[in-house]
């Protein structure tokens, strides 16, 4: 995919280094263009907290079907997106392709993830129900209160403050790539053919960098930057996590053989397990507009990860910390170009963000749509259900076409 | 008690740099004698921990009432002791004589705490008992679940990280005092008229510092520092605690106006408020040999405190971190000087460790007793039962009064 250079090399301006930017980066380098990235703390945001799990089928909520046109797909090349970048980094990304295991606490847990189950399965997603023993045969230390639990052969796992540092490393070996660790505070326009199309982008420091694209990858900031498409409006929104690092002294290891998700009397909580004998605990969810770490999300996770596994207690607690995820009103990422009005699209501008609880799994399909937008090749993936303007014009100023596509979209 | 400089200025060599070594310094140094601390990370061990409750009655256990000869001496000179201190560093130390109020969440704890009041009644501390409704009054955070409380009113509260570092910050200003960030490996001898005696330390570099007195002040690190006098065992042992600091949000403060202690189902709980809005909760006390942060103590400490104070589940965790003190088998410090067999007293050497709980609210008396030993003048405080060698020697070696005071204690 990435060997032989296109003819019509470019250059892309990527703004945000998180997985998300760096991976574009990545796949648009390695394509042969030359490619800066601009980010003032790259990893350092909703990334440096992931669990990293690669959960296609566990992840799976209802009215987000639409979704797995992505995730199944990045799901697919995630393995081989790693082994390339392990090549070209010398580093290990920590992917693993063990499977989840999903454990029900209580009858209501199991009747929830057995009606989940229905319909991942009518999606053609492989879930299988195990026995309890079954269950505690795979992972013997879950805890007494098990009533059911279900395998998801397919949820992998990845390491994403691994794969970040592979991707940093892997920039840095390529030709023609920088990393400016500044802010990007607006978009630069004045084409002299095309006024409208976006000519790079402005730092903070007021420095300029111009650019043949530029795609906009910095999650929640993509809506602060200045310079946006008329009339788009990027309907992002900060869904806020806790999440918890913990080592495993030797005498439990391994905890968990392979990642393990429970439905603990309704609220959900996950037990990863990393290469170096950490687990990951996460996550909670609050849109209370408090990026602070909470006492109570904390007590939550430990409280329902010891009643799924009950020797987390103990565990030594390494580290606690709280990030932000860019939500959208359906859940669904914000990535492609945007429209004027009229339905044309504006030049120079690829937006990828808006990947909520999805940015490690859709890191891989995201590089690759990105690369082939810059292209210009056909892609891989329809694009129609995530374009980033699907919310930002009104009714009556949309085609037909475009009406009963948003209708559609809103009724499920 | 320190401004006339006496006759005889000797020089002083601390090991240890917590809250008993600094203050110790302070004190003798304030006598006009010449200081030397040495310790690797000055504040850094069991201090940096400690919530700074000053709670001799709230503290006291059953079979440690003997320890009331140093906490009550103690505590009545804080507030003297920090005057001072903060004059001379310009520095606060947060000193707070609020009350502590004592809360029962079940029946049982109720009755644990009724018994116990009536021990420190009869030992004449103030301890009075209030309404539930006497208790929500003052402080109507209090969760639904008490059915008592207890109001001590002389138990008070220092933040000893700040009192540290006034203490580290009026050292620094102390003429013929200094620091020396190393470790100390041994003790030196070599006095020819006295070849038992101590004549000053080695530091982990090979350095020599010569000194009229030794005091020991570092933790469990005295038992591991070479040269300690023949057949003197330290029983030290060390007791982990996991301990929270956390932020209230401005629309909750003040969270409490005072330090709150919970029995919880009968496992203590406190929070105690700081002058900058954060608080502090703690402790959990375990003996398990691992100075890991649990993740089960963090887990109990945040589930105890939310049911003493249901808003804690919405501050802002700031740090989570476990610390080890040194703990004895009587639960009492020791200090004052190591005897030879024959009942003499080794020379330059004074031992100030195994504060175990108490070493905040201790500092103070354990100051004012070393530089009295130092000094040579008359203590204020009978030292035997906390003589440093009260558990090294077989009985067949004691003298008969000494047998008798250890089956005494021993009895009690």
């Amino acid at each position: 995919m990435s060997s032989d250079a296109p003819a019509d090399l470019r250059h892309v301006a990527v703004v945000g280094g998180g997985i998300i930017g760096l991976a574009i980066a990545w796949e648009a380098g390695r394509r042969g263009h030359r490619v800066t990235v601009v980010d003032p703390a790259p990893a350092g945001g909703a990334t440096h907290a992931a669990a990293g799990m690669l959960a296609p089928a566990s992840e799976l909520h209802y009215q987000e079907e639409a979704l797995l046109a992505l995730t199944l797909p990045s799901s697919e090349i995630y393995g081989s997106f790693t082994t390339d970048l392990e090549a070209a980094s010398g580093m290990r990304t920590g992917y693993c392709p063990t499977p989840t295991l999903v454990a029900a606490i209580d009858a209501a847990d199991r009747g929830t993830l057995a009606d989940l189950r229905a319909v991942q399965s009518g999606l053609g997603l492989g879930v299988e129900e195990l026995t309890t023993r079954q269950a505690r045969k795979l992972e013997p230390l879950l805890g007494p209160q098990l009533t059911g639990a279900f395998l998801a052969p397919d949820d992998h796992q990845v390491d994403p403050r691994a794969m970040t540092a592979a991707l940093r490393a892997a920039l840095a070996q390529q030709p023609g790539t920088r990393m400016v660790e500044l802010s990007a505070s607006a978009l630069l326009h004045g084409d002299a053919e095309d006024p409208s199309a976006v000519t790079g982008v402005r730092l903070g420091t007021g420095e300029e960098v111009l650019a043949d694209e530029v795609i906009l990858a910095n999650g929640l900031g993509a809506a602060e930057v200045s310079g946006l498409p008329e009339r788009v409006d990027l309907p992002l929104r900060p869904v806020h996590g806790d999440i918890l690092r913990l080592r495993v002294p030797e005498q439990l290891r391994p905890l968990v053989t392979c990642t393990v998700r429970g439905l603990v009397h309704g609220t959900p909580v996950y037990v990863v397990p990393r290469e170096d004998g950490t687990v990951v605990i996460g996550a909670t969810q609050r849109e209370n507009g408090s990026a602070a770490l909470s006492a109570g999300g904390v007590y939550e996770l430990l409280r329902d990860a010891q009643t799924l596994i009950p020797a987390v207690a103990e565990l030594e607690l390494l580290e606690a910390i709280c990030r932000t995820r860019p939500g959208t009103p359906d859940n669904a990422p914000l990535l492609g170009r945007c429209r004027h009005p009229d339905g044309s699209e504006v030049g120079g501008l690829v937006m990828a963000t808006g990947f909520f609880r999805h940015g490690v799994l859709l890191a891989p399909i995201a590089a690759m749509i990105c690369a082939d937008l810059v292209a210009g090749v056909p892609l891989s993936v329809e694009l129609a259900p995530f374009r980033p303007d699907r919310s930002s014009f009104h009714p009556a100023r949309q085609s037909l076409e475009e009406r009963q596509m948003h209708e559609l979209h809103a009724e499920r």
